[in-house]
């Protein structure tokens, strides 16, 4: 390690308590994993602040002697954004895990950007109300993560994206500056609203440290129905059908083609309620408040669509633990895809229009690559966004990258987007102009030159800057 | 003027159709005047472009030449951000207005920043949809300036801000360089969202040429209420019990203080349902789909409410025009303002369970200025967002100035937003620093300057940048 770098690590070390500061031989593997498997090199340290001030002086120091810095919240990225690279000093948020505030009356949480998801959604339905915000990893992802790549998930349909539950953002600038951005107003219209620059930018233009956010009262009832279609006209109907009867209490539309709900219920071992020879399986869940008559609404609903023939079959639930039990298939995904490793996975929006069209052509467009290649597909149809895991066949020459190519390549076609809900960090750069034009990417540029001048800010994450 | 200056002016003017170009002497004054009276310079020349490529072309010419340039919609804002200067071009998208798609299925319009709102929420509605953004200036407001302004409105509890309905938006930079951003998805995690960055930014980093706009089905049952409440500890209790009785079929929660109400319903001559004599007059409305019972529920609500004294009366309209007439003191904000003329009027946004306390220590200091001053005060307090006028006495030394400082300086002791919905402009700009940070100002300028390198657009809006 050069000299003026050692001297630069032992000022960072200064600005920390002793657990703050872990040098690189000492880092421990899960700093370096990410759940599909992949293994980082170790960073230059790992440094684990405790507040926003230590943010700002270690990043401040960082841009005094560039020194490039990874960011990490959960951990529980798909896109590698926040695994550190060769050369960069690793940022873990871990311990800026103190849920602040939670203010019923005002419907507000104001937290640290480390406290886990789970807690914050534990915590406040303590408090009688609900943080909305839920996917998969809620068990280990964070509230800095969810917003620096505006999270998706299950409810998107109804209480939109992380984005949409962002009220007062704190960010620390590459250069250490400080954004007091932790205004409670839902309507602040105070010239350029800076929060937003951050929120879904994956930490290359600052460090989320703090935030502010939208809590909604808990719904009294809550119904949940999966049922069968023949179709893919059957399932758009039957999303008509729902946004015009359940309106507002629509909570979300989860879509699962046949071959995955297969695999997926046989892995859940949860009983198939509606067999498994159907080509379309959804699940819909309708949320609202006490004398709302959700769970009635719901099931007329289906009923009708029963009635035209846009279902074969539904399911209901009856209890709570039914509920579990129907969406268990649609929570493994992970799982799931793992039955058919090696797999390259995608996470895409398209119009719900022409999504059945889509799979057919990239199925005929994958079997072409291989026999044995195929494709499973889910997703949040309900927000025009679909998951797709294609199984890789080991004979299949470039194998994982082949698969990218021609599924990129048709999406395209598609003017589809390369990213719904989980980012580009590294390892969907190079699929990035399939969605964005030039000029687009070049004022990515720009803003990341102006904002991070000396590009130490999970640099290649997103784009390349000279 | 200057060589130079009139050959570039030669220039742009060859760029458009002889509609397109209007010399300085010729333009009308309907485009140099606000609704409050304000009347500004005649500006270089006016250019009316009918697309895209020829704003890109006009701005590209304004940039090679540093020909400031102001930008104008429907000239409807409140803050001077609309009106051109001395020395500016001024640029009206009044020509751009078709609406191009209005798509059911996939709940969305497309349309050119220039259609006015009262325009666009008519045609979807004749296609069985609703575009819910509403606000009294619907008749003349455009798209673009509702977009580039974060428009409000009545109905953001429910449906959120301008910003929340913007799905793809496409911009013309200061150069000329034309973001094509009309992406149909919900979810779109492409790296950093770039539209964020020019809605509700008033134009300084870009010009919002078309946009993608998101429909929701139209409600089948809309009710609408008029209370009375004896204090506002009251008042906060009822929003608390429609939060939770409503949930998300609560679209409206507005309430007059008694002084505004009184002149308002006088103004109205829409009849006294309530009399006159309570503190606080609340408007609910709520809306939802057919057997979602929205009546009901807001019946049932309201009447819990009576039980438990929170309202001291209740009138809930029975017919659609017993709705318009319960609104009208509400919807005719403007003009019960003009009635205590000269005033200073204020758009800011508090923490709901201060707003009391605030308006009674505003009324002293306003009163410790001059006995005659007083205040109207009503807003969309389900919001957090209060709208005061203030009356300046001509007898007040340095008037309406005065009357400001007092009101900025409370409301910073308060930590409360200089502007909720209404931008900052030329008009609020000395009070943006009560609500905005020196490092969020320096952040502005610094996005402004990397943008807008040559300062051509909306100078002086927001943040003056040297």
């Amino acid at each position: 390690m050069a000299r003026d770098l050692s001297s630069a690590l032992a000022t960072i070390r200064s600005l920390l308590d002793p657990a703050g500061f872990v040098e690189a031989a000492e880092v421990e593997e899960r700093y370096l994993a990410d759940v599909r498997g992949f293994l980082a090199q170790a960073p230059l340290a790992l440094v684990r602040p405790t507040g926003t001030e230590q943010v700002s002086k270690v990043l401040a120091a960082c841009h005094e002697h560039d020194i490039p810095v990874a960011v990490q919240g959960g951990r529980t990225g798909l896109v590698q954004g926040q695994l550190p690279r060769t050369g960069e000093l690793l940022l873990s948020l871990e311990r800026m895990n103190r849920i602040e505030c939670i203010d019923a009356d005002g419907g507000l949480a104001t937290v640290q950007c480390g406290v886990v998801l789970q807690t914050l959604q534990e915590q406040v339905e303590a408090a009688g109300l609900m943080f909305p915000l839920d996917l998969g990893a809620r068990g280990s992802c964070t509230i800095g993560g969810n917003i620096s790549t505006n999270a998706g998930g299950n409810r998107v349909i109804r209480y939109g994206m992380t984005r949409e539950l962002v009220v007062g953002l704190e960010v620390v600038l590459a250069d250490g500056t400080v954004l007091e951005g932790l205004t409670p107003y839902l309507k602040n219209n105070t010239g350029i609203d800076l929060k937003q620059l951050f929120i879904g930018s994956e930490g290359v233009l600052g460090v989320v440290t703090r935030a502010m956010l939208r809590l909604y009262p808990q719904p009294a009832e809550r119904a949940v129905a999966l049922c069968a279609a023949d179709g893919f006209a059957q399932v758009q109907r039957v999303l008509a059908l729902c946004r015009q009867h359940l309106a507002g209490a629509l909570t979300s539309f989860e879509v699962m083609w046949q071959m995955y709900y297969r695999r997926a219920v046989a892995l859940a071992d949860t009983g198939e309620p509606l067999g498994t020879d159907h080509p379309f399986y959804v699940l819909v869940e309708a949320s609202g408040s006490a004398g709302a008559g959700v769970h009635a609404t719901l099931e007329r609903t289906l009923q009708l669509a029963l009635e035209e023939g846009a279902l074969a079959d539904v399911a209901i639930a009856q209890s709570h633990a039914q509920a579990e039990k129907l969406w268990k298939p649609r929570e493994i995904s992970v799982e799931t895809g793992r039955t058919i490793r090696p797999t390259a996975s995608f996470d895409i929006s398209l119009p719900i229009a022409r999504m059945d069209e889509f799979v057919y052509e990239l199925q005929d467009a994958l079997r072409a690559l291989h026999a044995d290649c195929h494709v499973l597909v889910f997703g949040h149809l309900g927000d025009g966004n679909l998951h797709l895991v294609a199984h890789v066949p080991e004979a299949l020459g470039r194998g994982k990258e082949e698969v990218e190519r021609t599924t990129y390549a048709l999406l395209q076609r598609y003017r589809g987007s390369v990213s719904a809900e989980h980012g580009i960090g590294i390892s969907k750069r190079d699929a990035l102009p399939c969605s964005r034009t030039p000029a687009e990417l070049a004022t990515m540029r720009t803003l990341k030159r102006a904002l991070d001048p000396r590009g130490i800010l999970n640099p290649g994450r997103i784009v390349e800057v000279d």
